[in-house]
């Protein structure tokens, strides 16, 4: 493609190798950096080793992880080998980016032959040791370890905990960390305590160092972030895309009845809410007793020259470009407009600024939320452009280590539908609202 | 303002304290991090202790910087004392954002007495060594400063060279690096021959993790960054702003003879073609032997509603706007469209992805390219969006360690002028270029 701020025009092969003992959070970072770069349509993914090791010992107790124990050991070996084997595989048939190497990869001589292959296989080889003496955090991710793991499905917590934290006593008799002395001749980051400290070693190509970047923002406090698209406005109403109206006297009740509902879903916390510069978002925020800011970055996809028509006016002026967009909504470009790949290109700085923010309540336009939600949520590229997003909607998302909470909250106030099917102009009266609001209800889990 | 991505909302003042043996690229980097954090609208300054030093001691030899002369230490101390006073008077006086403190800081205590002076006026201190014992690098820099110091001003270069080795050595005897252990409380990046190595500690606020970023970035390995726009266009004939028109017969040829003049300029090197997603940068990019690259962050200033119109036409249509134009063009948004400063902020990557770079050919529009003009020359605001970069040249910028080196070559391939003077519709033809290109004519150097 070639026509994107972060594109991998140079064809790059990455393998990001995790270094750390176990609940270190080295699958939470693994699979942020694929959902993250995923999102930015770079070809990623995680292979992880414990998943591999299951298949040969899918429950084991801790002296399994003994390095003494010699029939583990070669169980442990098989399944690095399949893992790595698999990965090589995956770069050479489906082209990928950037792979996770998700292990502990704790001794040096593991690292010093997975650096090996992925030279003789033209990948870079990035190293990313999360370190941590922080037993509070330790602690945390213990917990959520023997909560999510298959290894200790049915087994009653305080034995899960025991036993997870003997493993982890049999890894580090052998752990050795990256050492600045040893491996300055490596690519390597070391995140200690959470990002506290970071230590960048050697990093070369752009998209190694928007990867640290990333991992560099992301934190683990519990907070929440909020979605909603403004309230119903005059064009919305109109059917016309694009412009900026202001919100109809609907839209407005929606304003008014979000200061409760927010309210309500955020209790006692502090939170900034972000709007675009367009005045139906800040309408809509208008009566929000927090801070606020605007976001250029935030306002709607630019419908170019069909920007304040309806899709009706769009089909008959510009048959083609409306037969193009609905066979690849992501890719399609309004002309002197954008796509949503542009919006999403635009939106990677509110992210990374998203990750490292604590309460956010975003109020924004229907292709915008869409982005932000597939980026949280995980929704492929050739369906975010289609999700429903109704109006008059506050979605509230909980990031937690393994994936995101959801929960929708309706205001009860009507508004038209904007939503659109494929393969026709019409708007909103077609409209099934339980199978286009699919994925959302899907991931609602409270 | 808050209405943009890097916004200074919560009114922080942050002072980056300069830590390092001298020859280590200090000046250097403070420098660059003022003119990019100013070219984001922060207000930031550089306070040189050498400067106030030099007014008591213009001209020392290297015993000066001996910590066991008293004498002079007192005029050291009392050129610190000095800079640290006027820096904070910019920030209670000034609203300053992002101060320098450009010095080698090279002890805990002189450290802890900043430290201790920031927190008592709500200023983050956030420290920033330059460690270096890469020998060449040191060798570079010290050429450069012995070249470019006011305390070498005609000394002979071998005298001169001598002098500062030693006036390093003294330095040395009582330098401090930065520790993990007896620093780990303080914010603080360490950056090892030239970043190679970087050690990165309680980064807390996101402007200090873009400054972060950003000097990671940097680099020192010689390059030139050409800039032109794209050959005269049918629209450009037409005197219509925007649009995606292809070039007419005299932008072709210019678009052929380019081909020369790069090959010219660039001799063997190889270089990367950067244009935007528009037909006009193609086209003039189309004879180019080198890679190329589209961005849409290099498309034209979104003119919105008055997008493929005249200047005439729009001091008709909307007479207002175009008088709130003129009055202030860097802050003016067009109607559905963009200013120069959303230009600005939409450019961050590619600033930040030109720093990583080599050799690269833009070929943009007008208003990008005065904007990416701004940054390596360090035009102001107010100037920015009034300079004339005239169709038809090809700007070759080289960056030095103080400044950038500019040459202009004209293609000799006439064209119409684009440039329109403020409080006037008219384009071209009341053009006096040599009033306007004062800007470029003035700072080229060879």
């Amino acid at each position: 493609m070639g026509t994107y701020t972060v594109s991998n025009a140079q064809n790059l092969r990455i393998c990001v190798v995790m270094v750390g003992l176990p609940a270190r959070g080295k699958s939470f970072i693994s699979q942020k950096i694929v959902r993250y770069l995923s999102w930015l349509s770079f070809k990623a993914k995680s292979f992880n080793v414990g998943g591999y090791r299951r298949k040969g010992a899918p429950r084991p107790s801790a002296d399994f992880f003994d390095y003494s124990n010699a029939e583990a050991y070669k169980i442990r070996e098989q399944a690095v080998k399949e893992a790595v084997e698999d990965m090589m595989k995956w770069f050479e048939e489906e082209e990928g980016c950037v792979a996770i190497l998700d292990a502990t990869n704790s001794t040096r001589v593991r690292r010093n032959w997975i650096l090996k292959l992925c030279r003789e296989n033209c990948i870079e080889p990035m190293f990313l040791e999360s370190w941590c003496d922080d037993e509070d955090v330790v602690l945390r991710n213990i917990a959520d370890v023997k909560n999510s793991s298959p290894d200790y499905e049915g087994v009653d917590s305080e034995a899960a905990t025991s036993d997870f934290l003997e493993r982890i006593n049999k890894y580090k008799e052998v752990y050795q960390p990256l050492q600045d002395d040893i491996d300055k001749d490596l690519t390597f980051v070391r995140l200690i305590n959470v990002a506290q400290q970071v230590v960048i070693n050697r990093i070369e190509t752009y998209l190694e160092s928007r990867i640290v970047f990333y991992v560099m923002n992301l934190h683990i406090k519990p907070r929440y972030i909020w979605l909603s698209r403004h309230g119903e406005s005059i064009y919305n109403i109109e059917k016309k895309i694009g412009g900026d109206s202001s919100l109809s006297p609907r839209g407005l009740k929606y304003a008014a009845k979000l200061k409760e509902m927010v309210k309500e879903s955020a209790g006692d916390r502090d939170l900034t809410v972000w709007t675009s510069t367009l005045i139906r978002t800040q309408e809509t925020a208008q009566y929000l007793p927090y801070k606020q800011l605007q976001w250029k970055a935030l306002d709607e996809l630019d419908a170019g020259v069909c920007d304040g028509m309806t899709y009706e006016e769009i089909e008959e002026k510009y048959p083609e470009d409306f037969k193009a967009r609905d066979e690849d909504k992501y890719e399609y470009r309004y002309r002197g407009g954008e796509s949503y790949r542009d919006v999403v290109i635009r939106l990677e700085p509110i992210i990374m600024e998203l990750e490292r923010q604590e309460n956010i309540l975003i109020i924004t336009h229907q292709a915008v939320l869409r982005c932000i939600y597939a980026y949280f949520m995980n929704v492929p590229q050739e369906e975010s452009p289609w999700m429903s997003i109704p109006l008059h909607t506050l979605i509230r998302l909980e990031p937690r280590a393994y994936g995101t909470k959801v929960k929708k909250i309706k205001a009860d106030i009507p508004a038209v539908s904007t939503y659109k099917e494929r393969g026709t102009s019409q708007v909103g009266e077609t409209y099934d609202e339980k199978r286009k609001s699919l994925h959302i209800l899907n991931s609602t889990s409270d």
